[in-house]
């Protein structure tokens, strides 16, 4: 039997087999429309290749309209490895020290492999044209949740707002003219010192939009996250910029089909979400739930997923009925974009580094919106009311008996 | 190129091409957990073979519990074309006369020829021991909403208390000791005659247990439906019933989220979805939908689609921009089962009636609600307030901005 880290991507597997007569049918029931491939410049894609991560990238178009012109935005989907093994002391994983000149001040700015692995492939993106890129979900460490243990990872928290890793990205975000949406674990100083969750977004202009914290928290085998931080208290607010209003449903969040609603309620044309999720456990749900977002909001929708598998020094239990073991699973990447029509990119490879580049048109949103007509149909002011019963303690659930 | 027609299931295709190790590696990426078949008697095979349709059956297994006994259903899926061509006089249709004893009184029962389509193909899931049938929506006519006519078609409503097509499921019910899912268009005489799309819903003793109507209604292409009846004013009954406690989400209320997720909260352990939809439109969304309403629920939903081209008599428009013409599209079948833990079943054919057979154990549910917590986590007391607010004329998305 293939070990789940052989499988490279399901589409490899369709593209080496299937007939190309067959294939296009098999992609269309799969996939939805044909899309058109991207090209690069030949110097991205040979640093792509040096730097050892995937490249990819898909069109994914509207009509044209009379009035209003396409509104055409790149976006950067980045999965990858942590860099270190996880019992690196957190210290030895700055190992760069980087010098920048800003406002006529030399700031020695520490970063970390992670954070010089991230600098690579957002340089490549840059040179795709990527307008928006999003990280996976606490890219600047690892998924060490599993633990339950609170030291070192814990270390790994800062500031949203004045963090070195937002530092890091608000000069990603000046140097490439790109907003960058960065999930990080966050301290909060000033309410205490909590940690949470948190997507931070910078502007291309290098200033902090704002933050946006994980709604729904995980309490499901190794996720042990509630251990760490309580549910996100930033609501579902969405971000204008440059390049469309974007929102983050981090991770555990694409399980709430309300949680994805809202943030398209507040205006949201693509929404990233940036998980962590291993291949036992959510595999075959993967290709599923952010792209029946998309359907069913009338939006884009960006999943992003880590990749390898991570092992820990002390063994710990998965709640499994499964003995302890001392790694996570495999995160299995796949990370893809999906469009309000049903269709989809393919996923990155499930071993690999990558960047996913999707060009759209957001004009998409409205003419998906205006042909299906799902806010429209949605009853919503029915609903309301009926959420409202539900969550009454004294709600009586409308079941039909035989008399 | 392939025609739509000729592409007979997704299924098909990747059996056809992939070898054994990789496809079980494609299966559990786009279908979950292996299913077992279930095994059929002979004369079944056999009189699904006779009377051209197609039989399939699959195990959906849930762990075993030390207090609960496992809650095994078998549940059957029924998708056909329709049997006269759509131009066929109303009357014309009646075609066979039945006799039927019952309390010493002989009835004569007027059955069309789909009611004895359906007839011979209930017959079958007897012998396959089902427990709930379930049809495609509007099972007794061409779906002639496309026509945007309402004569012959509105000759085909009837009560759904007290219609043919009701009395004609009592039998089934009492015949072979069955739940019946009916869905027809309703005349609601008492109602000042109005029309509904309705499913009906006949409980194992040959009652009718009660009535669901469709909750969401399309203005989408061919779908005029809203020309024809309002949205359904039944709520997101419940039905209990000997074999679960079931709910019918009629065809285009599979796109509402928060539809599925009311009959969920009303305790749906399983949903139909009896619909009629077309390739052009629908099809690569058709396997998202349904799947993401069991996971995101942790119930078990039932997707049934008609099959085959229909045409009409006049001309009509698409509101496509494209020119005028006399079929639906093509009715693409692929009825599938799927599960709350993520897995589904095949779908059916995409050209041939067919009969879809799945052995439910319902202890899944529970099983994957106390795994994943979707319910537990959903944090619907906020979505309540956040929804209430999002419909009010005064609503203010939260959108943050750069200063």
């Amino acid at each position: 039997m293939m070990s789940a880290a052989q499988f490279e991507s399901l589409e490899s597997i369709l593209e080496k087999h299937i007939p190309p007569e067959e294939l296009k049918e098999v992609r269309r029931r799969l996939f939805g429309k044909e899309l058109k491939k991207l090209e690069f410049p030949s110097d991205a894609i040979e640093a792509a290749k040096e730097r050892d991560f995937e490249l990819q990238g898909y069109v994914l178009e509207a009509a044209l309209e009379q009035l209003r012109k396409p509104f055409i935005v790149r976006v950067g989907l980045v999965q990858n490895k942590i860099v270190h093994p996880t019992d690196a002391p957190v210290i030895d994983q700055l190992i760069f020290l980087w010098l920048h000149h800003s406002d006529l001040l030399v700031q020695l700015h520490k970063i970390t492999a992670l954070h010089r692995r991230i600098g690579e492939i957002v340089e490549v993106a840059s040179m795709c044209g990527v307008n928006i890129v999003c990280f996976q979900e606490a890219w600047t460490m690892p998924f060490a949740f599993c633990t339950r243990e609170k030291a070192p990872w814990t270390e790994f928290a800062e500031s949203a707002e004045e963090g070195h890793t937002t530092r890091f990205c608000q000069e990603l975000a000046k140097k490439y003219n790109m907003v960058v949406v960065s999930p990080i674990l966050e301290r909060d100083d000033i309410h205490g010192g909590t940690l949470w969750n948190t997507a931070v977004v910078v502007s291309n202009s290098g200033n902090v939009l704002g933050k946006s914290r994980k709604n729904h928290i995980p309490r499901v085998g190794d996720f042990n996250e509630s251990t760490y931080y309580m549910e996100g208290n930033t609501g579902h607010r969405v971000f204008q910029t440059q390049y469309g209003r974007i929102a983050v449903n981090i991770c555990y969040g694409r399980h709430h089909p309300l949680n994805w609603f809202m943030y398209s309620m507040n205006g949201a044309e693509i929404i990233f979400n940036p998980s962590a999720t291993v291949g036992e456990l959510s595999e075959p749900m993967w290709p599923i739930e952010a792209r029946n977002a998309a359907i069913a909001n009338h939006c884009f929708t960006c999943a992003i997923n880590r990749v390898g598998t991570e092992h820990f020094k002390n063994e710990f239990t998965s709640g499994d009925g499964k003995k302890a073991h001392s790694d996570f699973g495999y995160f299995y990447g796949s990370s893809y974009v999906a469009a309000p029509d049903g269709s989809c990119t393919p996923g990155l490879s499930r071993t690999q580094d990558g960047l996913l580049v999707a060009e759209l048109d957001l004009n998409l949103n409205r003419q998906i919106s205006d042909k299906w007509s799902f806010k429209m149909t949605g009853r919503y002011d029915m609903y309301a009311e009926l959420l409202h019963k539900a969550v009454q303690p004294d709600f009586k659930p409308d079941i039909v008996k035989e008399s």
